[in-house]
């Protein structure tokens, strides 16, 4: 007889770019290989010196390969600039820093776009290439972008990201395209058969929302029997890499951060992980909370958090966490 | 009152790549700034990586700025190979050799092509950048493709050239799209102004003859007051560079292979220069011909063989060449 193996109990992780990845590569490096599904934010995805650029898919394969640069959050660890350095010499733009590594790749899917193959299959391809034992799905294969709403008009994301420095102040965001785009069966099926749903530790507005905005997606994460955790973006009441701090504050939200995540993601929640620095708001969640040190600084601080929050997780699925609030409190 | 100023009498040449490129640097070196413009095959021109590619535009441009590879002939000097290094781990094709640098450039161009812009404005820009004093006007702004007939079908140019090395044997040639290509206003009027017009020792099937295929392009060279003069591109019997020796064999044309040259360009020429290894040739030649050291090591040889070329050219103009043999031989 064959030897029984325990059953693998997919986890689905939905990200954005920096925090999204380190708390995904925390995640892989936890569970077995295979168990892990990333759907990445698209959203950010712009074309640049006439490719499609889509850097947090890229920041997920990186991080998720070992190959991303630890510095930046960003980009390949031995990165180098010559091409940039030359184009600039030629008189085109150098505002988006593009390494010579990080362009091999951008060269090779705008190719296989041109070819005709989806952003799910070359993310497939990139992914195994890089040996990375777990899934990376883009949220959908249909263009959307972006459009950052601000006292200075509307701006394309990497316009106010990268060239305005997130400076201008923020009104809202429109994710043009959304309406358009399908709901890709591989996004379908892994939150369908998913035993835990995880938002990742990305910005809500830029790089969730995006996620929840293509049709039917949100439907799927709502109506899924598995529990569903976020973790907090902010820690001591500042954002730990990126504007969403900023936003809240431009969006009239001044303390409580992590609260405000909560309510934002209304209707979605099962669970929410919280920082320690932030405990003092612990007794304002609605619903089970983990409070928790989500610094992740290195690889053993990612699989710490990771453990605890898979834990958490699956308590809430067992129905034996102690927390006393309403699964699903908004909504369902 | 102003100083008198000599008229600059322009010189147009008609190149393709690294003969083409060479002879064009000693003309440059050798006339007054501006006065020099050189029509650049773009048969060669090609699709990759999802990228257009103009090798021989870009090997003039090199040539003409001083930043081209002397050792190879095509590509930058203190070229750099980490994109293609990356592509080729993350599963691309890398046969043909992309460098970090020339990358910048195509990069540069594509994109600027995706903008609207002709090749013409862009090929002016980027020897503006590259402070090239020459005109370098590609043979036209429209998609024209060398395809070569072999005894193994029909290769897209460089498939023949780079992928299999030429070494399938020459049939033929088609100019892909070269009836529908039209002759650019400023290609018709450098030739119109031209007091010399000069063929560079290049390939005359597979860097001149598209050129000449472009509507309109080959009559303006024919109906020239000025005079015309090739170089050869054949020396003691066989090429400097390249298949041009090897496609004459395989054409049934074993010896006198200058003489092939010039047959080719029957009707088009006033004058020609062979190199005196073939010196015994020399009283086979229908037209005024120079015999001299054609091969271009270093700028001063460049540039010596530039200032025969052109005062033999001149004399052709003032109808003080001693040899006897008349202009347009053929078709005028």
């Amino acid at each position: 007889m064959a030897p029984t193996t325990e059953k693998i109990s997919p986890v689905v992780a939905l990200a954005g770019g920096v925090g999204g990845a380190k708390f995904a590569a925390g995640l892989q490096a936890t569970l077995p290989p295979g168990a892990l599904t990333v759907i990445v934010n698209t959203g950010d995805d712009f074309e640049h010196w006439g490719l499609t650029i889509c850097p947090d898919i890229d920041t997920v394969l990186y991080g998720l390969a070992g190959v991303n640069n630890p510095q930046t959050g960003w980009g390949r660890a031995g990165e180098t600039w010559n091409v940039l350095a030359e184009t600039e010499r030629l008189g085109g733009e150098a505002w988006f820093r593009l390494g010579d590594k990080d362009l091999a790749l951008h060269l090779l899917r705008n190719n296989w776009l041109k070819s005709g193959a989806t952003l799910t299959e070359i993310t497939d391809r990139l992914r195994r290439t890089l040996d990375i034992p777990s899934r990376i799905l883009p949220m959908c294969n249909q263009p959307v972008r972006t459009l950052v709403h601000t006292d200075e008009g509307d701006l394309p994301f990497q316009d106010y990201f990268v060239r305005r420095r997130c400076e201008p102040t923020f009104h809202g965001l429109t994710f043009v395209g959304a309406d358009n785009a399908a709901l890709a069966p591989e996004v379908a099926e892994s939150l369908q058969s998913a035993a835990q749903i995880i938002i990742c530790p990305s910005n809500p507005y830029l790089s969730v929302d995006p996620i929840l905005s293509v049709p039917g997606l949100g439907d799927l994460v709502r109506a899924s029997a598995a529990p569903v955790v976020a973790v907090s973006p902010i820690v001591g009441g500042r954002a730990v890499k990126g504007p969403v701090a900023k936003m809240m504050r431009e969006m009239g939200h001044l303390e409580h951060l992590p609260l405000t995540v909560v309510e934002h993601y209304a209707g979605l929640l099962d669970g929410f992980v919280i920082d320690q620095q932030d405990r003092a708001d612990e007794s304002r969640f609605p619903l089970p909370t983990l409070t928790t040190d989500t610094i992740m600084t290195d690889l053993p601080s990612k699989r710490r958090l990771a453990v605890e929050v898979l834990q958490f997780t699956q308590s809430l699925q067992n129905g034996s966490c102690t927390a006393n609030a309403p699964r699903h409190q908004n909504g369902q």
